[in-house]
C-alpha cells in the first residue's frame, strides 16, 4: 500500500469543522437542542409525497427551481431573479461564503452567533472580525458599522442564534448605508418575530436575506431554505450553485408547504405563544430570560451554572443546548417545544432549583 | 436605491458557469440528452415515498447519512468510514474541489472531459492542466501520468464523458503509482462498463472513487451521489460537507434503491443491450461510433457534421446533446433510450442520411 499523504488544502487540514446540534437516536426523549418545529409540515407535503410519480425521478429536477421560487417571489412581491434556493440554508451560506470571502476578502459577524459562520469563512481562508454584543441583552453595538468596515462581507442573524434577540431595523438600515460590502441578514427565524427586512431589499442591492424552511415550516428533515436580493446578486449565485441542488420531491414539497401560508400561521401563532409562557416561568424560577423573536429562548438558570443545568436536564432526557464558552456558558437554549415538553421542562427545572 | 457595486471574488465574476444540458418543459419530447435512465427506479423507492411518516420531516436528517453510508459500505466490503454521501455527485466533486485544489494546488484532467470539472476548478481560483485524449478513439496518452505531474487533483471520468469509452485498468494504477497528488476516478457510468477501479482502493489511500445514483439507478431527480476512499480522505471530506446535505427522504429512497441490486442489474443489461444494438445500427450507417462502456454513445456522421444532425433532430422532437468545439463538434452524445426510442432515432438518422 502506498503511504498516506496529505493532500488537503491547510485551511481545510487546520479546521475543526461545524459541530452540528446532537441527533440522538433514541426516541423517548424531549428534544429541544435544534430548535425543531413541535408540530408535523403541512398536510400538503404529506400530499405530495403520497402521490409522487416515482418514473419523474428518472429526470434531472429543475435546475433553476422555478415553480418553487415564482410561489416564494410571489409572496415577497418581487420577481423570480431575485430569489434563490438551496439544499437547506446551510447551502444558501455556502454559496455567499464561497462567493464573498477569500483571504483579502474579510468577513464579520457579531459574537456570539450561529457557530457556522466563521467555520464557513475559515474553509476561504477569509480573516473573521468579531463584534462582541454588548451586555446584558446582546445588543449590537453602537458603533458596529463602523467596527466591520473592511468586511467584503457582513452576517447577521435577525433574530440573532444562540441569543434569541432581535436587532432595531434602524441598525440594520445604518449597516447598509455604511458598508460597502454585502450585507447578509439571517432570517431564519424571522417567522417567529414581529418584522423582518424585506422592506430594506429595494433600497439596498447587496443586502441578501436568507429563510429556511427548517424551523417555522417543520422541515428540517427535508432540507429547504433560500435567499433574496437583487438580480446581480442572486445571478453570481447561480453560477457557484450546484446545477440541480434541490431534489424534485423537495421542490414540489417545498412548494406546497409556502403555500400553505394558514398552516404556517397557526403553527407560529403557538409557538410564540409557548415562548411567552415559557419566558414568564423560567423569570419567575429566577432566571435570566433574553427576551427572544425566535423559537428558543437563551437563558442561564439563577447561579448561571448553564452546564450544570444543561446536563441535569439530559440525564432527564430532555435535552437542550449548551454552548460552552466565556459569554455562552452562562446559558442554555431550549427550543419551544409542544405546551407538554414545556409542562415537563418546568416541572424538571423546579425540582433541580428545589434541590441545588 | 444605493447604487450595485460587485462584491463577488474576481474567479466568481469571470466564471461563465457551467451549462447543464437542457431539461426541456415540453413532455412529447425523446430526451437522450442528459444521458437519464428510461426505465423508473426500483419499485422500493416508490414504496419508501408512499409510507414516509410526514412528521420525520420537523426532525433533522441524518448528518452522517449512517444508515446509507452502512449499506453502501456492506457492498462494497469496506467500513463506513470509506463512505460519503452527497446531493448528487455534483457535491461530492464540489467538495473534492473544494478540499485540493487552490491557486497554488492545481487540477489536472484529460481533454475532453466531464465539463464540469474545469469549472469547479476556475471557482477555486486553481490552475488546470488539460492533457488531450489521443485520437481516434479517445485513448489516454502513454505519458498521461508524466503530463499531470504537479497537480494536487486529477480527475479522471471511467468511463469518459462525453466520449463514452474507458481507459485501461494498468493506466490508472500507473497514474495512481506515479501521482504525487489525489487521483479521482469518477465512475458515474460504471454500472455499465464491464470492470471498475474499486479493487485500487486497499493500494492507493489517496484514491477517491465517485459514484452516483442518476444513471444507473435511475435517481436523477433524487439527488444521490457518493465517494469511497480512505478513511482520512473521507474525514477530511466530511469537514467540508453541509452538515444536513441529504435530506430525510433521500437517504431512505436512496438506501432502498441501493438494496435492490436485481432491478439494477436487469435495468443494466437492457440499456447495455440497446446500447450495443444502436452502436452497430449507426456504424452500419456509416457513423463513426466511439465504443462506449456507458449509457450513452458517442457518435460523428459520416459528413462529421454534429451539429446539423443534432439540429434535424431536435427539429423533430429528439434531443441529444451537441458539445461545439473543435474535436467534439464532430459528434453528438446520445443517450440509451427504449428500444422505441431508438428505433425512432434510428428511422429519423436514415431519413436525414437519406436526404443530405
Amino acid at each position: 500500500m502506498k503511504p498516506y499523504r496529505s493532500c488537503f488544502r491547510p485551511e481545510i487540514e487546520a479546521l475543526a469543522g461545524y459541530q452540528p446540534g446532537e441527533q440522538p437516536r433514541m426516541t423517548n426523549l424531549i428534544k429541544l437542542n435544534t430548535n425543531e418545529n413541535p408540530y408535523p409540515p403541512s398536510p400538503q407535503v404529506d400530499e405530495v409525497l403520497r402521490h409522487f410519480d416515482n418514473d419523474r425521478l428518472r429526470r434531472y429536477s429543475d435546475p433553476d427551481s422555478v415553480a418553487l421560487r415564482t410561489a416564494i417571489a410571489e409572496h415577497w412581491g418581487v420577481t423570480p431573479d431575485r430569489v434563490i434556493a438551496g439544499n437547506g440554508s446551510d447551502d444558501i451560506l455556502t454559496m455567499i461564503f464561497r462567493s464573498f470571502t477569500a483571504p483579502d476578502l474579510p468577513f464579520a459577524c457579531p459574537d456570539p452567533t450561529y457557530s457556522l459562520y466563521p467555520v464557513l469563512a475559515a474553509m476561504q481562508g477569509a480573516p473573521v472580525i468579531r463584534v462582541p454584543l454588548d451586555r446584558p441583552g446582546f445588543h449590537l453595538p453602537a458603533d458596529f458599522a463602523d467596527r466591520v468596515q473592511g468586511a467584503n462581507l457582513v452576517a447577521l442573524a435577525r433574530p440573532n442564534a444562540p441569543t434569541g434577540n432581535t436587532f432595531p431595523m434602524a441598525a440594520i438600515r445604518d449597516l447598509c448605508e455604511k458598508c460597502d460590502g454585502v450585507v447578509l441578514i439571517d432570517e431564519a427565524y424571522a417567522d417567529f418575530a414581529d418584522d423582518n427586512c424585506a422592506g430594506l431589499l429595494a433600497d439596498y442591492p447587496n443586502l441578501i436575506i436568507s429563510r429556511t424552511f427548517s424551523k417555522s415550516y417543520s422541515l428540517a428533515g427535508m432540507r429547504l431554505g433560500y435567499a433574496v436580493s437583487s438580480p446581480e446578486i442572486i445571478a453570481g449565485m447561480f453560477k457557484v450553485k450546484d446545477s440541480y441542488n434541490l431534489d424534485a420531491v423537495t421542490q414540489a414539497a417545498g412548494r406546497a408547504a409556502y403555500l400553505d401560508q394558514d398552516y404556517l400561521r397557526d403553527n407560529v401563532q403557538k409557538i410564540r405563544q409557548e415562548r411567552d409562557r415559557l419566558t414568564a416561568a423560567l423569570t419567575a424560577c429566577g432566571f435570566e430570560v433574553n427576551p427572544s423573536a425566535a423559537n428558543f429562548v437563551f437563558a442561564a438558570p439563577p447561579d448561571r451554572d448553564g452546564e450544570a443545568y444543561f446536563r441535569y436536564l439530559r440525564q432527564e432526557a430532555v435535552i437542550v443546548r449548551y454552548f460552552p464558552g466565556d459569554v455562552t456558558g452562562d446559558y442554555v437554549r431550549i427550543t419551544i417545544g409542544t405546551p407538554a415538553d414545556m409542562d415537563r421542562l418546568l416541572e424538571l427545572t423546579r425540582h433541580y432549583l428545589a434541590n441545588r
